[in-house]
């Protein structure tokens, strides 16, 4: 371990064109720092098997005070990754979450030192189905273990520990970002000031278990996905995993968002074709978002982290009670739901609130009126930046950090 | 024309077993009656080409009166067809409306003669995209024409001119059966005494074409479909449309029935085995909804039926303003949603009611509460069957029809 690998530069352009090769190379090599763990310290997984060696990509912006206690750590949601704040290696485009990350920002790099790593099971660097196995020096694919939304968080304790930082001033993050934050909580809580988890839930309810089932059916359906052996076999089951991100996509916005965006606007034209075109803006919006999707993310990596967020359930670590998850904590919490979410309905985050005063937690709740969907937490949503901004201003004096700019805000 | 079959017994239990051999009888021989309209009677289609010859194949339940005055057209939903009260030859299930319809049933078949024709561009009978292409002798497969609600109604409209009926005592149906209901009172007024649109919509919107088009990619990306030749080169894409099968389930319950029917149980065990296995009940269930949809349905058909509700727009027929569609309508309507209904909530029904309302029509309107979503129509739900027997009462009585049992109920 120990070893911190600045962002390579050196990948041919002609590589980056083979997408296999590209994500093998993002996969071990990524464009990010990056921490090896080795055999001496295996990830124990709640599947019952070790992970070793393995390693964790992230990135970090702003600078740890002298006390260490201004560290924010991010938590990426199911088709995230450690790019919160800076243009993306592989897409090109800016970081998922700069409207809340950067200078001056509601999570203010000037002010936190921001850390986000890449889940384990991920494919942009940290340890996942992508990256080679040592035992066999091939891609895991399927011999990848399962992982749990425990085990992501395990790993990240093990990032803070290699930094340095025993207790973080925040943890924040969205949907299975979300869930990872609850968890931090739940397992690390002395290891939490305070914590920010967004359109979440303590357990994925079985209409999202079977959304999450129709996508992994749609992926494993495409005879490119070869049991899981694609890398080996020179395939890509690019189809089947458009067909997975399109299904999930409707159910990140509304049915007023896509009314709003779309209606039943016709694509470039005034009347239907009577054919099986993308006749409707919407429909060739979807098919964009998919095709899109696939340059970026791992087939592989899409069926484990949903499989991931899946078995989530806080509850069932305490014995089915969900108070006991955060019995006595001294942690302050910031829950916020959207009105127009209906994959993680305000419903789920009042049973965090519910469970967290049962607790005798600080908590503070907020359900955001938008028509946004379940996707408005990564989106420029004014009044959730005001609450974040409020929330960690607030804590932040209760923390006795320093404001930024010396006091010129 | 005219040519009436009975039902079809001959057919081997060898060719049973072969999906395409079966599939192909069943939409060339059905075992169903069966009109054949020749080539002096076309189907004139939106897409502006003339169906001839075509066939429409359907079931009838009870008697027609002297004065042709009891007939009930049934329309059928996206995946349903004409066997609504008998045993299905293909799968030897129930009739999907056998809580609706039959002897003393809220359509009572020995009251009223019961009429339910398989939609034209559907596969068990009448001419769709899995029936022979009379010119080149081969299934047609996508050179089939895309056919819209109207197209279904108007062949509808030939078969009950076939039958001798010029007025119709009620047309009920729900989901894409309810679009039939709400497209007869529109382009026929004087042949619907009465009207029942469940669960239906005057245009599909936004959510619900996206939905459709995941669907539609999920077949078309499997490559067993073939471009649609799947018939021709001995293909089959049973995993492209069991995914899309799985999708479409998912949006046809709630969230509170899938909570209800399996919350987050596991299948057969009490932990998760950490795999790709169906762990938790319900993806397993849907699965199973998946496996045996594939054994009933023809693939191009769900792309043509899929479209066909996409493109239904009833408003765009009269200059965007729906009232229009009705204005002046002597049709007495009865309009019911449910609660949980997300595919086509309660809005949509209040649309129709409000057009209703200001073309003067005589309406009312129900909305159930129940958290069985959009399938609630289909299911033993008693406050709907005693709404559609009481408007149905109600209305035999307006029309003078006589009761059943001469008095006896």
């Amino acid at each position: 371990m120990n070893v911190l690998q600045a962002p390579g530069k050196h990948m041919a352009e002609t590589q980056l064109k083979d997408d296999h090769a590209m994500r093998l190379r993002e996969a071990e090599h990524p464009q990010s720092l990056v921490v090896r763990f080795g055999a001496d310290q295996p990830l124990k997984l709640d599947a019952g098997v070790a992970l070793a060696p393995f390693q964790i990509a992230y990135q970090t912006y702003g600078t740890l005070n002298g006390d260490r206690s201004n560290a924010v750590l991010i938590c990426h949601a199911l088709t995230g990754d450690q790019h919160v704040a800076n243009v993306h290696p592989v897409t090109g485009k800016p970081g998922w979450w700069e409207t809340m990350v950067g200078p001056g920002k509601p999570i203010d790099t000037e002010r936190y030192f921001v850390i986000c790593p890449n889940v384990v099971g991920g494919c942009l660097g940290t340890t996942g189905p992508a990256s080679l196995n040592p035992v066999t020096g091939e891609v895991f694919g399927l011999d990848f273990p399962v992982i749990t939304v425990r085990d992501m968080v395990r790993a990240q304790a093990m990032l803070l520990d290699h930094l340095g930082i025993d207790s973080l001033f925040s943890v924040a993050g969205g949907s299975m970002g979300g869930m990872q934050v609850l968890q931090w909580a739940a397992s690390y809580p002395d290891r939490v000031f305070s914590a920010l988890p967004l359109a979440t839930a303590t357990r994925h309810s079985a209409q999202n278990i079977a959304f999450h089932e129709v996508g992994r059916q749609a992926v494993m359906a495409d005879p490119e996905w070869r049991g899981g052996r694609y890398f080996a076999e020179g395939a890509n089951p690019r189809r089947g995993l458009a067909v997975a991100r399109m299904g999930a996509h409707i159910t990140y916005l509304s049915d007023a968002a896509l009314h709003r965006k779309f209606g039943r606007k016709f694509q470039d034209r005034a009347n239907p074709t009577f054919s099986f075109d993308a006749d409707f803006e919407v429909e060739s919006y979807l098919r964009h978002q998919g095709s899109t999707f696939v340059e970026r993310f791992d087939a592989n990596s899409y069926l484990y982290l949903t499989r991931a967020m899946d078995y989530f359930d806080l509850a069932a670590d305490y014995d089915g009670v969900l108070a006991n998850s955060f019995r006595g904590t001294r942690t302050r919490f910031c829950v916020v739901s959207f009105t127009s979410d209906w994959l993680f309905p305000t419903s789920d985050s009042r049973a965090i609130v519910h469970a967290l005063n049962a607790g005798g937690a600080r908590v503070s709740f907020a359900e955001i009126e938008t028509d946004k969907g379940h996707d408005a937490f990564l989106l420029d949503e004014p009044e959730l930046l005001a609450i974040v901004r409020g929330f960690l201003d607030s804590a932040g004096r209760a923390r006795g950090l320093a404001s930024a700019h010396n006091g010129k805000r």
